[in-house]
């Protein structure tokens, strides 16, 4: 391997360290940065990406794209290089149905598909992150990244499309599910006054609760805004299995309202999450 | 104190124990066997509770009457001892505007009222449960359970009734509501097919996760039916405060259908699950 020609839409935190394992590998990683920003721009050099001018090029001379940006433009990024008749990877957290429509857009368009999802932090070291695959050619996309920091699992067992997103889907259910039912919690308990009840309870009988609601307000301020709609495509995966949608349509919405956390800290973000409550009253 | 009379309503498997701790101080604990099952009058004896003729009579002769029931008869059982003129005190897992419905009802009829909340398990034992209560009589109540396995805390800080209700419910809210969504995740991966995939994940990244939904699996099978109401009353919490309902509504519905689970083991509950909502597919 080492000498494939792949195009990478687009060299955000997650896309831009996938980026890098490939081209690490010695494969050529194709970039567009009409229309991004200087902070990409700087990512993909660092990620030793290389530019070409338009989608329309970048499509043209790839073998396989990797689509990794946030689950809302999932579909539009597919449809952006209608045409491409290569190997389409979508990485993306989405549910098994909008992986199903993806593979709709880029079939139809002549390429194959392979769905995926990524677990795990951006893959700068070693270990703490899995690129899950499925479909009939996930074996060659996952000898793209041997070797690198993203380690690839074939999921052997995917008549449609979405058992890669699948795996996501179910595993960001608990983690970033968890976290923003965390935050509801604590902000209920502030709500009524009994914040540091709560959380002497907690100390005694639930301990690191306290501290992992802290850290569940960091990541909310910094980047619940991307998880809004990873947490409805979750929601729309359950539904379609016959389960409550419901933890997840409220899990948006506690991430909403982190996006309008005047910073990091668990008081700013809690502070945001009754605030917006507050707006919501009045308006109701 | 240990001279008091104290009728309790009624004996389950918490009230007996609450029972107990009560009747161990020394006090006189009455309990009504009309209308309860054998196994109710058993708990009751082996806990030294006193049996008397009929709620009426339970009224008259109480000084204190303390509720731990399900949370959805909580408003009934109040109705039932209307004209109690003594202290009533309502340890159920209600929301902040439920124990204000109950206290309206005992206070017309004369009694004092005393918001309760109850964490952890019954209180066999020492250091394992707390006793929240709030209202400007709580300290009186809190001192009927000196020395015992129920460990009285006050939450001094209510000009209405419902801060330790509110406690309960925040506690409540992450403890049973993450269980749910636990279960739920897992329910997902196996619909989609991909439990093994999601469970060897779990056990790289999550380490504990299988372990701890294979035990929610089994509290939802033998108690989730006491928890649908629960719930409820935590999403009813959760909407008056302004917070999204979504994940306590979704979690009663989680509980609701564990009850259709034929035994206590992980692959039953999640069967159930799966079950239930195959037949709403077919209704819907």
């Amino acid at each position: 391997m080492g000498d494939v020609t792949i195009g990478l839409l687009h060299p955000g935190e997650m896309g831009a360290a996938v980026g890098q394992c490939l081209a690490g590998a010695g494969h050529r990683v194709l970039w567009v940065p009409e229309g991004r920003s200087a902070a990409t721009a700087a990512r993909a050099e660092a990620a030793g990406l290389t530019a070409v001018d338009s989608l329309a090029a970048l499509a043209q001379q790839a073998e396989v794209i990797v689509s990794v940006c946030p689950p809302h433009a999932a579909v539009d990024v597919a449809r952006q290089v209608a045409g491409f008749a290569g190997l389409y990877v979508d990485a993306n957290a989405i549910s098994p149905a909008t992986a199903r429509e993806v593979a709709a857009i880029v079939e139809a368009g002549g390429a194959a598909y392979v769905d995926g999802g990524i677990i795990g932090s951006p893959p700068v070291g070693p270990g703490h992150t899995r690129l899950y695959l499925s479909g009939t050619r996930a074996p060659e996309v996952g000898r793209l990244f041997e070797g690198t920091n993203l380690e690839a699992r074939l999921v052997d067992r995917d008549p449609a499309a979405g058992a890669a997103s699948a795996v996501k889907m179910a595993y960001a259910s608990w983690t970033k599910g968890s976290a923003a039912l965390l935050l509801a919690a604590r902000a209920l308990a502030r709500a009524e006054g009994v914040e540091d009840v709560l959380v002497a309870e907690w100390a005694m009988s639930q301990p690191g609760l306290a501290d992992r609601s802290a850290r569940a307000a960091g990541s909310a301020a910094a980047k619940g805004w991307r998880w809004v709609a990873e947490m409805e495509e979750i929601a729309a995966t359950m539904a379609a299995a016959g389960l409550p949608d419901g933890f997840h349509l409220a899990a948006a919405e506690i991430y909403r309202r982190s996006r309008h956390s005047c910073g990091p800290g668990l008081e700013e973000v809690l502070a945001a999450l009754e605030c917006h409550a507050q707006d919501r009253s009045v308006e109701g």
